[in-house]
């Protein structure tokens, strides 16, 4: 088991990327599990006085945020990212992780390990808290303009996650949409809707954004433009709450002011392992450009935790039984 | 000046709207001011005893929650929104309040009030507090699917509404999207960024979800499917930690509980009066289904500030000014 770090990604790398090596191997994340891509002599600075150095593949190239990701694909042969999916590609490891480019990180993964057979888009999985403890959403933002085929396999996708990462027995599916009834949002999702229901999947039909958080529903199937506003949403809300609370000063006592973190946390996806890639062959997740140190443990070990369930094999199982309505054209 | 008020209209209604009534002539609104649409001998019952009745028109016939609203429209000629609408069209009432049915409020403005000139589809503005104030966001759900020139569009209303109701000098625009840069997003968002951007309005360009919050735009245009799923998001959010905080019991302090309540508060928009549809005849506020009493009186007063404001005059005067940009074919 390894889990290649691609040091260079990040809008804080690759400082606040290897102090969360540093923190990863506190907690107890096997130092031999894991492969660092980036400036060898750095990493070796940091890791020098100790005996538990990670193994290294050297690298200085990489791609930045803003980077159009085809064009860095194509220009940046050695970039740390490309280089993290190379290293799995090669089953050097068994899975990526990565705070930088996401676009990158996506078209890495689809190049150069590619896709799950049957998949037609990988979909970014996030899972969050609910009311009734988590629950996941496919796609966050890999795919802005999905087609009614590639929600549907987000369903499946989602039942794969749900069931190997959240212990959901039988996980059920919902479609994120503006209201209730089949004949509501756009016709990419009536389509889709329509496809989920046919699938013969425990589908609940559509669910609106103010019913995610119920939790009821295991899986949240969502347009890659509407499942990334969303999350993006919790996040500039969140920091808005957390600000207006914390001018509160000595009025609240500090448990009320964990609580009141703690409860936040739930809608932060870095602290419960970043997003996850679902849909390629392997393992990939995907952090946020804006993650400090304290988010790379939690990625690592939801890396290590995709990797023992075997969550890609199940989403092949999930396709094949499914597999009449899973392959329209 | 007259506001009508749809009785009838909301999953309360209409018990709770006329309570909010009563709560809303306690806070001031003057009884001459309101024009009661709904059941007489309810009506009656409730003001009785009091001196200052308000005007009312009869009707029982109500529009459902999840009727069709084109249908409802044809099939029932006397409904209370119908009824609403019929009102300020003859003058009889200067603008209207609903928590019914959305659409149905949205298609009897269109057809009975009618549109602006230069208007193809009215939005809604939703107004929410940010790190640096109130900031309006364009559209929050009449129209899910927009074209280019409808976002263009939402941007100039948005100004007229920061202008007349938020005090916003030199209002500036924002377009929510799902990245920073021009290129991002789907081919609608891509051209409404282009005009945007051609119009000579102060246009900030993209705007992500987490930004939103930092207040520093005072318009954010949204297609109507992801304006309606922000507002939608924010109150299943908040709910889940209202809840989350509830449990709290005694460790927190009442004042810590206060701010945590004003806190989410300010992303419950029918706490700062609902929503407007911006871009018909007169002045139109729609409040959410589930409003409760306490949900009226903000509405009804939003609905007279915008009167007052003439907030449809200056939508006209914002579209006369970008006239070139403001009609493409």
């Amino acid at each position: 088991m390894r889990i290649a770090v691609d040091v260079l990604g990040g809008d804080h790398a690759p400082d606040e990327i290897l102090a969360g090596v540093v923190l990863a191997l506190e907690q107890g994340f096997p130092a031999g599990d894991l492969l660092l891509v980036g400036p060898e002599s750095l990493i070796q600075e940091k890791f020098g006085e100790t005996s538990d150095c990670p193994a290294i593949v050297h690298t200085d190239v990489k791609v930045e945020g803003d980077e159009s990701p085809t064009e860095a694909l194509r220009s940046k042969p050695t970039s740390s990212i490309r280089l993290c999916a190379d290293a799995v590609a090669q089953g050097d490891a068994n899975g990526l992780v990565s705070f930088g480019n996401t676009g990158a990180t996506v078209a890495s993964a689809i190049i150069v390990l590619g896709l799950l057979q049957g998949i037609r888009k990988p979909g970014i999985a996030v899972s969050l808290h609910g009311v009734n403890g988590r629950f996941v959403m496919v796609d966050a933002g890999a795919n802005p303009t999905p087609k009614p085929e590639h929600l549907f396999l987000y369903g499946l996708m989602g039942c794969a996650y749900a069931q190997d990462i959240l212990d959901a027995t039988n996980p059920t599916v919902g479609l994120l949409n503006i209201g209730g009834e089949s004949s509501k949002g756009n016709p990419v999702l009536k389509e889709a809707h329509a496809l989920l229901e046919a699938s013969g999947l425990p589908f609940v039909g559509n669910v609106e954004g103010n019913q995610i958080f119920e939790g009821s529903v295991d899986v949240i199937v969502a347009d890659g433009f509407s499942g990334n506003t969303v999350i993006k949403v919790l996040e500039g809300f969140g920091e808005f709450l957390m600000a207006g609370f914390a001018r509160l000063g000595e009025v609240a006592s500090e448990t009320a002011k964990d609580t009141f973190r703690e409860l936040l946390g739930v809608a932060d996806y870095t602290e419960v392992g970043g997003a996850i890639l679902l849909g390629v062959k392997g393992t990939v997740v995907v952090g946020h450009g804006r993650s400090e140190a304290r988010a790379v443990p939690p990625a690592l070990f939801a890396a290590r935790d995709e990797v023992e369930k075997k969550v890609d094999k199940h989403i092949i199982e999930w396709i094949a039984r499914h597999s009449k309505t899973a392959t329209p054209s």
